[in-house]
Parts: C-alpha cells; structure tokens; sequence
C-alpha cells in the first residue's frame, strides 16, 4: 500500500506524457552495462529487468529475479525475463500483444538503445513506429527526477544524517591516529555505514592519501598507501538509504606547504562562492562560470564539473558545469552535490564536496563534509 | 618497457585486423554508464577516456585525467579530454585531422554506440564512412581477449592465490564464530584482499544469509542479517590483481532439512558434471545444456546462465549458456568461471563457482572454493 502511494503516482505522470505524445508504449531495460535507474523510480524494483508502460496506464515488468520483484516492484504485471530467453526483443514483442497495440502505434525505446540493436528493433516490430531519440522519454524523466518528492527527501535525509555521523567518526579516528592508511578509512565507510543500517554506497569508496590525492579519481579507489600524512588526502563516498545517494567529499589536511595551503585555500573559497550564487531561478552554468572564473583569475583550471544532482544515481539531473549545452536552471526541490576541487601532480589535491537541497529561496545543507586539519 | 611488451603487440593485432578490413579508424570509449575495458587491455589506461586507433598504426588516447593517463597509459600519444570540452565527437573529428585521414575513409565506433549519438557522428562526420556494426570491432576484441597471453595468466595467478587464501581464512573464522552477520563477511572480504595486495573488487561483493539466498544476486548486496546461521548461505566474490578479478561463490551450510539437503546436491552434482565436460574444442553450449538436462531431470530450473570467461571484466568470452546465438567453443587459453545454482524462495539458495584455466586436454582449477558445512 505504501509502495503503491510512491511509485504509482510517479507512473501516473509518464502515462500523461505518453498520452500529450500519443505513444502507445515506452520500455525501459536496466542491464549489465547499461544500468537504468528509472525502472526503480518508477516501480521499486532494484535489479535487472525491463519494463513496459501502456499508454492505457498499465505496466509489465520482466524481471531477472522474480524473487526479487515480488518483494521489491510495485507494478500491474510481473513476467519472468527466462520466459523470453532474456532477450529484450522477445520480451518486447510480447508485450506488444499484451498490451493489444494496434499496428502503426507508437513505441519508444530509450535512447541509449546501441544502434545496432535499435536497427533490429525497427526488423522485428515492422508496422510500428519505433522511437529512439534525445528528447523524448529520458529527459522527461530526468527533468522530473530532478525535482525530489517527499520520500525521496525523507531518504536523503536519512543518508546525509549516517553521512555526518560518519564524517565525525571519522574525524575522531583521525585524530586519535587509528586511521593510518587509505584501507582503514574505506573499509571503516564502507562497514559502518552498513552497520547504521544503509543499503550501501553510491559508488566505490575514494581514498587517497598524499602519494596520489593529485588524481581527479584515485586508481586504485583505495590502496594501502598512507592516508592523512603530511600534504592532502583526499575521502569522496556516498551513502545509500533506500536507494538515494549523498555524495560527499572531505579533505585531510597536514603540514601543508605555502603552495599547498594556496591550492586549499582557492579551493575552500570557490566552494563559499558556488554556495552563494544558487538560487531557484538561476542558471547552474552561472554558478559553474563563476568558480571558473574564479580558479582561472588565479591561473587554475578545474578537470572536472563543479556539480551534479543526485538521486539513485551519483550522477542525475541537474548537471551544473559551464557548458554551451548546459540549460539547467536551480529550481526547489532540486538535490545536488557541489564539488570544487584543484589536482596538482606535485602538491596533490584537494575537494570539498557536500549535498544540498534547493529550497523556495536558496538552499540547505543536507551534508556537512570539510577540511580537517591535523 | 615491461608496459610497451604487453600493450603494443595487442595493438599491432587490431592494426592487422583493421588493415584487413579496410578501417582507417577505430574509436573506443570508456565513460560512466558505457564502460569500456578494452582501453585498459589496449593502452593500460585504467579510467575514463577515449582511444583512437589509425591503420598508420599509431594511437591517440584522450584521457579526463592526464595525469593518471600519464603513469598508466602506454600509447603513441595522449591529449587531454578536457581540450574538447569532454565531447566525444569534438575529440573525433580533432583525431580524423591529427591522423590525417582522407575523405570517405572507413571509421567505426563500437556496437555499443547509442541510436541518436550515431547519427550525429554521421552528421559530423559527412564525407566520411562510419561504420557501427555488431559483427565487427568488438567481437574481434572479445575473441582476442577471450584467449589471455601470459601476463593476463600471471595476474590472474595472482589473484586467485589471495581469493584461496581468503577462502581459507573466511572458513576459519566462520568455524571460530567470528562471522556473524552478512557485512562481518564482506568487509573481512574487501579489506582483507587489498591488505594482500588486491587492486580492488571485480563487482559488489555479494554476501546473503539463510533469509537472503534465495535471491540469485541478493538485494542489497549484504546487510546485517545473519551470515552462517541454520540453512544456506551464499558468498560471491571476485578480487582483483593488475585489473584481473577472479569470480567465485560458496555455499555456507548448517543444519540444512532434506529438501536443502537436496537442493545443495543437486548443484555439487552440476558443478562437477559441468566440469568434467569442459575441454577444448566442446561448444560451450553443450557443457550448459548437460547441466540445465540434469537440473530438469529433478525438476529444477537455473534462472542464469552457467557461467562465463572472466578477464578485466567479471563477465566476458566466452559465453557458457544454452542459447541458439551462443557458438562460443572451449579453447586453451580461455580463463572462465564455472557457477551452478539454484534458488527456492522457501528453501534459500545455494551456488558453487571457481575459476578454470583451459588447458591443452581439459581444465586447471584456479580457485578452490566449496561447500563449507558448519
């Protein structure tokens, strides 16, 4: 009951879209290599399978594991994906005939569809009209995604609360000394977190201590490498609580250099800067160009975007980076993760990353990560 | 140099390949929800980027991180990502001018290419004949890979010495009753092996109690519940050396009823009738379908497939399925993980896999997991 009052009001929007475009049927497929979140947002279910909406306000999921969905999916109709050898095709045009279409309706798929595949889809349902484009059914989900519903926050509220915890457990270690290398302080985040309940993290754990904090994403994630030594570490996790992610980043800092201190202190106040320009009305390139504009006046350049919303996924709608085709705007309801951070091959690097939630009149920090000087 | 001896002559292969078919440029791309292994198998460049190939046999790699590119990557030539605003198709036309390619050479990107992004690479790239097709780089690169050279076999040796030693020591705790919950097992898991030198974990690692197993890949991957209490148990997890991750499962077992008693049997019986079939020269098929036979024969259905080869992806060639597209046969050389399974619902679940390296007459086991009865 409760599943349903979430995830069926969610499908109710799409069935709308469908019918203002007059398509019949959308199927969406979240699979090894392609992973699609939306058949979560949409039903709940977590795991492998495609989903089919009928226009007629119903929904056909095929799952890997039925297991699985019978706990997890709230939806209209549940077939098995080894019914169809788990291939999409068969399973497509099965659902076809489920949902009685007529021919020459219109069926879309999304667009990450390979184009190969997409030209098999066109073979084997000859007499429909087949979608697969850029501004059809994914960015309609992505654009409402991007504005979070109630449960949706009472989840990231939940993950930003054990987030903090963990940041200030892990600050007390620091200082106590009982974190020595990049695998305590990962595995620390990625036990602990489950240990107060979360589902998992949104992505694999970065720990980098000073010997490799110049990366952007250190590789290995996580290594036996010293961390929160002299110069910069660098922590970036997330923690889930029923599939929503924060998205932090904390900086260790210790016997830094005059350079370094520089690169910290550029990094710390673009990140003010970025803050205070977000606002509901305002363009996220905005927000973008102005920390760029900020580094470039000091002759640096950051190798990555500034932020990103947050959801199920690490990476959602809205992007926020200064890019011509960037058309996002902050808007209330919005959760994004704000990230500036500057890489040097010989002084290392530095990010400060916390997650904020757009409110009526600017925002509120969901997550509370920093610099923690030893 | 060691980099060069390694990467290189897995160039010079496609450089071949690409001359015999006529192909003046091969684009690959490893990016956030497209990943892309075999940049990592062609270059050692571990992250996010694109890779050109030219028939004049030079390659140019287009790294997000330059500095990672430069410690990792073996390649004729790298140019930042960022140079391009981070747009594959800006970086492409930017590699069709560097190699000097002349009109309507052929250029193909990989089968993976989404629908509407091809059409705007035909778009940008008019005059010039891009190809993306199912039966072409990518198949070449999946059937060169699905056979490993000797530095893929040292790494794998690598990592499935610390896979058995974690075995051994995940037995021995459980034993002690130091492994108490679902997470006690995994973090031992993920810790442990980067403490042995592991450069991470080949996907989540997958740890599910008596009231979990019965889901095929549980959900979330582990929890608090209880781990190696009364029923079945299941663990699966794969380490990784130098980007080789090992793949097994085993089954935790205690006081198991009759019909788990069975149920567990059932899949011993599988695992070393599957085994036994595997030699070079038998279609993969085959060794599927003697098990799916046996399992039908009890009345049982596996809901996945047999297995798979393993490499610098968990899941790659050669398939190990009964389905009519698989005409993947045995060959020595190939590395695959062997995994029956079964899953009831009321019952839990159970599933033993190891890794195999095809030999000249039949198969050397790489790991040594098993049925562990507490």
């Amino acid at each position: 009951m409760r599943r349903q009052n979430i995830y069926r009001p969610r499908r109710e929007r799409i069935y709308d879209w469908m019918a203002g475009e007059s398509i019949a049927m959308v199927m969406l497929e979240d699979t090894e290599g392609r992973r699609d979140s939306n058949i979560r947002w949409l039903t709940g279910q977590p795991g492998d399978a495609l989903l089919f909406l009928s226009v007629e306000r119903k929904s056909l999921l095929v799952p890997w594991d039925t297991n699985l969905a019978k706990i997890y999916a709230d939806t209209d109709h549940i077939r098995a994906y080894a019914d169809f050898d788990r291939m999409p095709l068969k399973a497509c045009k099965k659902a076809v005939d489920f949902f009685g279409l007529p021919p020459g309706s219109k069926i879309e798929v999304p667009p990450v569809t390979p184009y190969p595949g997409f030209l098999r889809f066109l073979e084997a349902l000859d007499g429909f009209d087949v979608l697969c484009r850029d501004g059809g059914i994914a960015p309609e989900l992505e654009k409402l995604r991007s504005v979070k519903d109630g449960a949706e926050l009472e989840n990231f509220r939940c993950a930003a609360a054990v987030t903090d915890e963990i940041i200030d457990a892990l600050e007390k270690l620091l200082r106590q000394g009982k974190l020595k290398t990049e695998i305590d302080a990962a595995a620390f985040i990625d036990a602990e977190s489950r240990r107060r309940g979360c589902e998992g993290t949104g992505f694999e754990t970065l720990a980098a201590g000073p010997s490799r904090s110049f990366a952007i994403h250190a590789f290995p994630a996580y290594s036996g490498e010293s961390f929160g030594g002299a110069g910069l570490s660098i922590l970036d996790f997330g923690l889930v609580c029923s599939g929503y992610t924060t998205d932090v980043t904390l900086t260790v800092a210790r016997g830094l250099s005059k350079p370094q201190e520089q690169l910290l202190a550029l990094v710390e106040n673009a990140y003010t800067l970025a803050v205070s320009t977000i606002k509901p009305g305002t363009p996220t390139a905005d927000t973008a160009a102005a920390v760029d504009a900020a580094f470039a006046k000091a002759g640096k350049t950051m190798p990555h975007a500034l932020g990103h919303g947050i959801g199920l996924d690490p990476h959602e709608g809205p992007a926020i980076r200064k890019r011509d085709d960037n058309r996002w705007i902050f808007g209330p309801g919005m959760v994004v993760a704000v990230e500036p951070g500057l890489y040097d091959p010989l002084l290392g690097g530095c990010r400060l990353e916390n997650d904020f939630l757009i409110t009526g009149d600017g925002t509120e920090a969901l997550t509370h990560s920093r610099i923690i000087r030893l």
